[in-house]
């Protein structure tokens, strides 16, 4: 049984709230059950310097937790004055990922930042992250169709992504923290629209997995993923 | 006149929303117009080390705000590798208020750490926070009451901030961004529920201000704070 | 009674020492009592970044003390790798009070860096050290000008600050340490010498101050203002 | 074709050298083809803050290359004054990984810290060092039994690290950096020697991968984790 | 002909002011010429983490530069986060010269901190504050006497520094910065009154040196430290 | 009796492995007995901004030791966030001394970097590197000319370096750690080819050193030098 009650195939609740905030040129807010995160894309006309002159653009993404997002408040990272090893580790797969749907020449010279910040963690946070990130880089893609700053649409993938594990012996769905905390084995998917892979990240905390149990998670993970694009699709649709 | 149609005495819409997130002791979203911010209210049972075995708390604040919560993005500070100098100005503001109106000895040996973390800017970012942490504040203090882990309330008095500066000529009360930027004068003032002052800050941004001019914002700055006092006390009592 | 016999008006010896120091283009010791700080006027002919081809100057500070200017020893700034808040707080309040003084189109590109070193601490050294800047400014002012590189002044005001706070219930003018760090209330100011306002920080430390206290520090800050106003003016003149 | 000759399922030569430098508790240089890595384990009686009088010990990993050891000299970490994101992904990664054949129990209030230095990079250079830590890990395990510290074997199992990835459409084994910066998919596996997985991480560099190009690079991926675990074997006997 | 007309033998004139500011256990301000340093001696009842529980004392320097000490501006350590090379490699000096002649196990568990900061560099800034710094140490174990916290005298010797260099062909005594700066030699040595050495760095700016050189400029160092160490004396018998 | 049964005036045996990884432009394992050195020059085709224009090149070092090189695990300098005085010391050392060897405007706009890592610690590292370096250079410097990018050899004489000291009364040559660590006085030497000094270092440890004490020591430092010179150039012969 799952804490939560849920059966091992079923996601969380998930929504995805459109124009959360003001400022930016795509900006979401994104829950997976009681995990929430602000999702903003900043546009902006300049490139990193190993990218000067080269015709295209560039996409990456920022990660960050509020202090007390979590059920002990944890010492703020620019206080600490660095970055956690998980935190460069998580704003790396959001960035490697949301680029794996993205035609950077199409771009051109424009750097668009993804900036995910969780105001309140329940487990999933990186897997809500690239896919409201997914959402609020539509949304800035759109702002700069229409104003026409851009003739051709460079996103040529939708994806998302979520958590499979292993809890107590049973493959499960999209874990909570009290799963989490306690799972055998965790992978994080991040897949396409196609249905084929972008990220497998499968790691084992308890007792090593095998072939077989990797293929159950990894089925689970397409079921959920594809839920998540629904939900995607209907906000940025409405 | 005010860019946003105000008059000079108007405050903007203030709401304070308590238990925001779930894991904080104390929780509020507080909105100063367009400008939100997130405080809580974090207890941990222990104090830093300059209070060990004085038999004493602490209350101490941290302040940041999302990258995109401003019009154009800024670098974030954790990977900068350092807080900005405005940052530290603004969470010494912070924690400093808060303290002048809570009995340390009271709070006994623990450490309450308000995070204001700004998700939307619009003007006003420290006045909004110290109001809004110190509903978090009262909160954190009512766990610890309930719980029977305080026999008295340490909380001796009320507090909030509200802006006032010189707009074209003018005195006005609570800045917008708008108004903020091009303001001659800026000032910060902090009052408690006996009207009297903890902090005022008060800048001369493009000419000195004269005593009958500080007394003209120094009044608004009065009236403000009664109104913010109001919603703090509707939202404690609700 | 105060703790130097002083009356609650009273300044202390201010003294201000031009040419303190061979390389700067100003260098000063000024001194409020035992309060020494060496302030050196630097000219460079750069401005930052967000002032590059705009045709107008710059003027900025910093401020640090000897490690054993205070009574115990701190540790070194440099070695722990960052600047406190404190620091920062200070050297922007000097920064921002002495552009209220000059005018930067008239300035052309070039940037005047103030740096307040504090060699003996005793209270009031960022009031003694806007003071002394302002004398280092004037005198690499003055060097621009003999120079031929200024045609005119760019200085149009001159400007000086004091502490004054609230000491076992009375006003009192220019606190030192043993005062500051009993002191109900402390507050420093920044006047020009139209007798206008630049700079009002106002903190309760021990109880929250009314109106007619805040007024009666505002007319001790005038009056120990214009002493060193005096002072900077004699000493300039010599 | 791949660059080096090599057929899709064929290992670069494996060779791991022991007792490579004096002072360790276990050394091994281990090379991968051209890549070399030098893992020292380093034994020490204590543990980290966390598990403080929890009767457990620690195992963790550094990880870094040597400026030169690529083929564009790289910005040494250390006079950066921080490691990169990749660092920190790999060295989290080796830490993890060797944690899941250890019984931190058994172990004793003990850290074991595998530093994973490479002195030339030619692709593979996380999974080289995975594969060589092992060996080190279990020379500074075979120390502390030999002397006694010691009554039961810490270590539960087996395990080996290698690449696996799509190289112009063909599933191959073991890549180099002439495959590796051209792979359109790149997969790192870490299995025991019971055939199960400890880490899968698999990143589409150019195409998203399907289920059946992820189960072929498996195949590949437990044949060549054999193939390193008989050398790894090979050695420890010798 | 020497740039300042000195013969090549003669030192600059060495003046040494005690009780220089108030707070510190010793105070010196030293000058070579235009040269002047701050050092300042620190007394605490705590020993480094290191020698912790060893019944043994600490003397350790630190040293810093005014910002605009020098001709042209430098920017602060403590801005830039962190001390350059050259100030790691100056305090290490001085502290390890300053050890050579105290006895840390007289001394007791108290750390002395000798800190040298340049108020004006025209040169020879090391030799300087340790010459200085050597009195202020002084100083400070006389309060640690005369307070009765030491029954015997720690210190063993006395010990002064001054550079020599080859300029333009000849051995010279103590250089300036116009000399420095074209030395083609340079060389810092730090001796005892017993006319042994601590300390010999000679370095080859432009040519290499030969031991006849060498040793000429070891006699010119001997002649000018007897020359330091005479106002030394003179200064502490004041 | 020396602690490795070595008479006073004998080297450890030293070799130099020359092309001992593939990447760099030079690239030597130095060995002084357990002393090894990996030292890598890489050439790049610009120079540091201060000599930007200039038409000259730059030689500088980095210096690093592997966490595990010595007797007991040291902190990784990049994890610690920063560089150790010693370190800093020692690669200004390396740099100063070969840039005494080599036209800066015979290299043109090119900058070679040394980095001398040390992967095995017994006393003499950086002696060891110097020495080392030279060839690394040498090699580094023949392939530009090979390639015919210099017209020019810009190394105009030989170098290397040995350190001696004084070992219970005895002055020694090229000390281990054995004895470093006990020695009264510590002496690095760094000659070239005509028995000129580029850099000597003498440090009293324990006793103050006599001129008769420090010319014995600089006698047994040429004759050692003469031997590594001897290896250097059968190496480079080869």
């Amino acid at each position: 049984m799952r804490p939560s009650g849920r059966t091992p195939d079923q996601m969380r609740e998930v929504s995805i709230t459109r124009h959360f905030t003001k400022h930016a040129e795509g900006s979401v807010l994104v829950a997976f059950g009681d995990t929430q995160v602000i999702c903003t894309a900043s546009v902006e006309d300049r490139v990193p310097p190993f990218l000067k002159g080269k015709g295209q653009g560039w996409v990456t993404a920022e990660y960050g937790m509020l202090p007390r997002s979590t059920n002990t408040r944890m010492a703020r990272e620019s206080s600490r004055g660095k970055q956690s090893g998980r935190t460069l580790e998580i704003q790396r797969l959001i960035g490697r990922s949301l680029r794996a749907v993205i035609d950077l020449q199409a771009l051109g010279e424009r750097t668009i930042t993804l900036d995910c910040d969780v105001i309140q963690a329940d487990g999933g946070t990186r897997t809500a992250s690239i896919s409201g990130a997914y959402v609020a880089l539509c949304d800035a893609i759109g702002n700069l169709r229409s104003s026409g700053k851009l003739a051709t649409d460079p996103v040529h993938g939708q994806l998302a992504s979520v958590s499979v594990g292993i809890y107590r012996g049973t493959p499960v769905l999209d874990l909570d923290y009290a799963e989490d905390s306690q799972a055998e084995t965790d992978m994080n998917v991040v897949m396409n629209d196609a249905g084929a892979f972008i990220e497998v990240q499968g790691t084992a905390e308890g007792h090593a997995f095998h072939l077989q149990e990797l293929n159950a998670m990894l089925a689970l993970a397409d079921s959920g993923i594809r839920q998540i694009m629904a939900v995607q699709q209907a906000t940025l649709d409405n």
